[in-house]
């Protein structure tokens, strides 16, 4: 298992001491090329497909090991490079008052017009950036330069997972324990490397897709009957929610198990837990969880469970145009296992959801379908 | 004020042989019409636009006294009346298992295939619903017949809302603080009403409308700072948290301020979260805020907070006319300040973002622009 040697539990986001010095030798890198008379340049890992590679043994999606040097000086690059200096100067600013923009927050701030006479002596100008798209690269840029998260910057996203169960968390000096939230649940915050992890006490990791699920098996107290962590990330998890279920399984060696529709769209979600996507690739080291097993529901569930045919929806052809794609996926191609079960989804066209095992009454998604897949080791990987 | 006369704090769910009492109690009227060989009949509250009433006084959208006879005997009725029926069972079945279905569990579980053979002698089938919003309709119809809100029946949620501030809350035996969440925040359960609030100490309530916003605002501890409760509901407030906010506001006396963007669907939310939506007019009476305060950003902080022009977002045609829509509403047209707001985004045609505040750094929002539209009293009711 490629798993980290850090001590379980401790905080892993670099002191903020750290992240400020790693920035400034970014900007100071530019600084001395100035100060020696050189063209100043950048080296920025590529983050294209091209520059993207499956690692078969640690089972992960990895940035390859291109990089592309970034020049003021080369027509085609310069605004870039300007940008990303902005950028740059943007966090560092951040960082030194202590603030926690948004990547919007960002993009706002940077954004100004830029009036210049050109080549023909007119009077025109231009945007630092257009859309947040721009921004937002710049932003991955520099996590990728400098190997910090934005998170370790202390940029703050939309954070909307939930956890709950046998687990203290130590953050801001206050021990936050994750079994006395009562009918709620503690809320992930964006920056999950600054938690410290104090106590788990459970068998394993339980997330699941949909919110309304979660607040379910909350509220009957799945988590301390069947002694485990309960998550989920409502529907496409965000960044925090997907580290907070890496570190259980990295840190504490909790086997992960992951509860979807039976559907292309959720066995994608699945992959992202598991192995990451392909657009953040570079983030999978630490976002992804490479041993993840889906627990269900799945395609064959609904011969297996009997399912009515009046619970199971047709499938639509985005459906089954997005179930081929996930065919190769390198991480799905390589499952003999999962290659049936995409298979069997696009012959049969059918999709079925979680809340379809209640029509064999509220408690057998709880009682029977979870503990006994789990048992009897009835995961796809 | 129209204000509760209970006792601040302490849980206002009916107990749970309350709630089921009363779901039997609508069952047995209908056994009795049997029994006595009358045709049997439900009376229902009426939830149609004609028989929603914009209470001037109470500042609510409530609904009016018609009701409408649903009969089983009549054939235009005889569906809904055994869907009726049919939910009922389900929602008593689950309190008396202590199951806590979501409504999608509903739906399913009712979900079933009636054969019958019709006038004509030939095999027929029919689906006792098609789709969720029919099972969700009877549902309402079940809420507005027994008085009880669905949370009350254990119904569950994608409960979406997080909350951070000087408060305890008591939930499952429990002592939850909500100042010690560290980074994260508590994720508002679906059934408020169930939770004891033991102790606030607050000057005001603010909601804002962005998760990020949020996530910032709760980094900086903007609400230790400033003695608030802090709140968001991720865009479009679900139930629960428009819930928790009006108990804020109605038991424990605190002013709330309403902080989203500058465009017609900010001020939507500002409008859901003081007077209820239209569609559930039937429950404003117990999830709005009617006093409760915009703050901004406001189409005229453009002018009066300089907001850089490249910050402003062009609104679209779809903006426009909901705004025109806005208008119209009884909340908003009873309000000079309102109208004038309305008149200036319309002619403006243009909309800014809370996020376009960091021009004037990072801070300006939480040091400046929230702390002064308090203190002068600026906000727009």
């Amino acid at each position: 298992m490629p798993k980290n040697t850090q001590q379980a539990g401790k905080p892993i986001s670099p002191s903020s001491e750290e992240v400020l010095a790693r920035l400034e030798q970014l900007a100071k890198s530019i600084y001395d090329q100035i100060q020696s008379g050189k063209p100043p340049y950048l080296d920025i890992p590529v983050r294209t497909l091209a520059n993207t590679i499956w690692d078969k043994k640690r089972k992960l999606l990895v940035l390859g090991p291109k990089t592309a040097k970034r020049e003021f000086f080369d027509i085609g690059e310069s605004k870039r490079f300007m940008q990303t200096i902005l950028m740059l100067s943007l966090i560092v600013r951040a960082r030194r008052e202590n603030d926690y923009p948004t990547i919007r927050d960002l993009y706002y701030t940077g954004k100004h017009t830029i009036y210049y006479v050109n080549e023909y002596g007119k009077k025109v100008s231009e945007e630092t950036w257009d859309d947040q798209r721009e921004s937002n690269a710049v932003i991955q840029d520099i996590e990728v330069a400098t190997g910090l998260l934005r998170e370790h910057m202390g940029i703050m996203h939309d954070a909307k997972g939930r956890i709950v169960g046998n687990m203290i968390i130590r953050s801001k000096g206050t021990e936050i324990d994750l079994s006395r939230m009562g009918s709620g649940a503690w809320g992930i915050p964006s920056n999950v490397d600054q938690l410290e992890i104090t106590k788990v006490e459970a068998d394993y990791v339980l997330v699941v897709e949909k919110g309304a699920i979660f607040e379910r098996l909350n509220e009957e107290e799945f988590w301390k009957k069947n002694k485990c962590i309960l998550v989920t990330g409502k529907g496409q998890p965000d960044r925090s929610t997907r580290r907070m279920v890496r570190r259980l399984w990295e840190e504490f060696d909790l086997p992960v198990y992951i509860l979807t529709d039976a559907d292309s769209y959720g066995y994608y979600i699945y992959s992202v837990y598991r192995s990451g996507s392909i657009s953040l690739s570079y983030e999978s080291e630490r976002l992804a969880t490479p041993e993840a097993r889906f627990l269900g529901v799945s395609t064959s569930d609904i011969e297996r469970y009997k399912i009515p045919k009046n619970y199971i929806i047709k499938a639509t052809e985005r459906d089954i145009k997005r179930a081929k794609e996930l065919m190769n996926y390198p991480w799905f191609k390589e499952s003999k296992r999962w290659m049936e079960e995409l298979q069997l989804f696009i012959e049969r066209g059918e999709k079925i959801e979680i809340e379809a095992l209640s029509g064999h009454g509220f408690k057998f998604l709880s009682n029977v379908y979870i503990p006994e897949k789990i048992a009897n080791k009835e995961w796809i990987i």
